[in-house]
């Protein structure tokens, strides 16, 4: 089933120890689609602006992934300059402009409203919210966000997490959103504000899941958290999109699946783990976007060889 | 088969956020032992002072653990005094009385000497090696080390490091041992320095298993790394202990099977995990102490739950 997502469509000008890239493509809905694109159709809604080429746009549409979302409007695209040092464990903003994306007011084509999968990648709460709205029916909504929106609009980010079925961050992003350093305690608190599955995100850890028994009615449910590995990795070339690439895969397949059941949720979270190891593979989403499904479902085994324990084997 | 454990026996004075205790049992032998005796028979190398009582000694030979090769020294026994706060990620040396603990000169019991599996836990080491020279015809012998000797002993630490077949290092040990960052470059320098196994320990995130084929020469090798998963855990107690409780778990399992296979390593690992878990839950290692083994397999089942992706359930 085909999955809307909402968020920003942008250039990057990154700076790792190693390498520099000028304007390449970016945001979090770019990253998304192009990692979620392998497991159901995706279709995107965003804003760019007039540097934005048909080129740009083919590097979606020839992977299947749906723009008519996308508005085109007057003035530059949403342009982020960043650079990672050291262990590039966390990204350094030198230079955010908005652009276009200052004045965002996201547009649903009416050929979008029947998706019942909704992924609202990280932007204003508001804006969030306001795609939320106009997807009345949906199965499952997820979700994803920022420091920023949780330091400085915390209100109207509980808006939007109270109408999220998933909620996909990191362990900071937990820890600063609830005031708890404690990851279960934390994750319990996310889910008193409404959702009933939630990501937490361990950068080169893997992932924990954690899904209430509301979320698989009917299915079998479990209150046990799922922990999902990462591949240790020897380089990282960029993580930049790797969050959002990771959410793809998990988002995505969920998408692909007929029901949300806990083995579902919990081969979602294996999936996201290996689109996120081939995310940083490369500057930002090159290494996704020439891979194949052969190579996507064998990273998926060796994932497997890598945690799992099988007492019945020699 | 028995496993000889050397190291300190001694007393923790132990403060966190919540609680405190003055004088209790501690040592990083004495939390091996008190953990790996559910997997074999534990013989102790250390020494201990004045004020360790029979008691003291009986909450080991009450447990089957051996305490022939504990030797009793004039003056007091080694007392560490630290604290924890916040996340209680990282113990707060405030006080180091070496005490007897200052002119250790381990002496193995001619009765220890047919042990084929050594555990140089984390102690000076010269002391470790001159221990390690008395067992030459160990089938596996597994260390452990810290910051202390990494930093001003490195050249020593090296050359216990080389005769070492498993280390069981936590993140930030294998990063300042090798100056390496990624955490699996830091694994292929290690391995480099001798040992043919590596166990990174992530606390709250898991740990991961490196091996090389050399360690399974015969039984089927494998150069991918094995991640095994930790408890989330809702509430941390104390955490003093936890890594010796772990390696003793490991190395208990490894020297409770015949052969060591790719998968009694990777079993092992979650049975570190395992007593990893329990130790928490408690101060030093009471609830170690207290435990059954239907508990251990149980929460054995609950690890392998939390992380195992059935493809053929429902």
């Amino acid at each position: 089933m085909s999955i809307v997502v909402v968020g920003s469509v942008a250039f990057d000008t990154l700076t790792t120890p190693k390498e520099h890239r000028a304007k390449i493509q970016g945001g979090a809905a770019y990253h998304f689609a192009q990692s979620a694109r392998f497991f159901t159709d995706v279709r995107v809604i965003g804003v760019v602006g007039d540097d934005f080429t048909q080129e740009h746009e083919a590097s979606m549409t020839s992977r299947g992934i749906d723009t008519a979302g996308i508005e085109h409007a007057d003035g530059l695209s949403f342009h982020w300059t960043g650079k990672y040092e050291g262990a590039m464990s966390e990204a350094i903003t030198l230079n955010t402009e908005l652009n276009v994306f200052g004045s965002f007011d996201p547009k649903v084509p009416e050929i979008y409203k029947d998706s019942k999968y909704l992924f609202l990648a990280n932007i204003d709460p508001v804006l969030q919210l306001r795609v939320r709205k106009q997807f009345p029916n949906t199965k499952l909504v997820a979700g994803d966000t920022m420091n920023y929106w949780i330091v400085d609009h915390k209100e109207n980010l509980k808006k939007v997490i109270a109408e999220l079925d998933t909620l996909v961050i990191n362990d900071g992003e937990a820890r600063l959103l609830t005031g708890e350093h404690n990851l279960v305690t934390a994750a319990k608190k996310v889910m008193e504000m409404g959702p009933k599955s939630l990501v937490i995100k361990h950068g080169e850890y893997g992932a924990t899941g954690f899904f209430s028994d509301r979320t698989f009615a009917g299915a079998g449910g479990s209150t046990v958290p799922f922990r999902a590995p990462a591949l240790p990795l020897e380089e990282v070339i960029d993580p930049t999109g790797a969050g959002d690439m990771f959410a793809g895969g998990f988002f995505g397949y969920i998408a692909s699946q007929p029901e949300l059941t806990p083995k579902v949720f919990r081969t979602a979270l294996f999936y996201g783990g290996v689109m996120g190891s081939f995310a940083v593979e490369k500057f930002g989403s090159e290494r996704v976007q020439e891979l194949t499904r052969e190579e996507i479902e064998e990273r998926f085994k060796l994932f497997r060889e890598i945690s799992h324990l099988d007492l019945d084997a020699a």
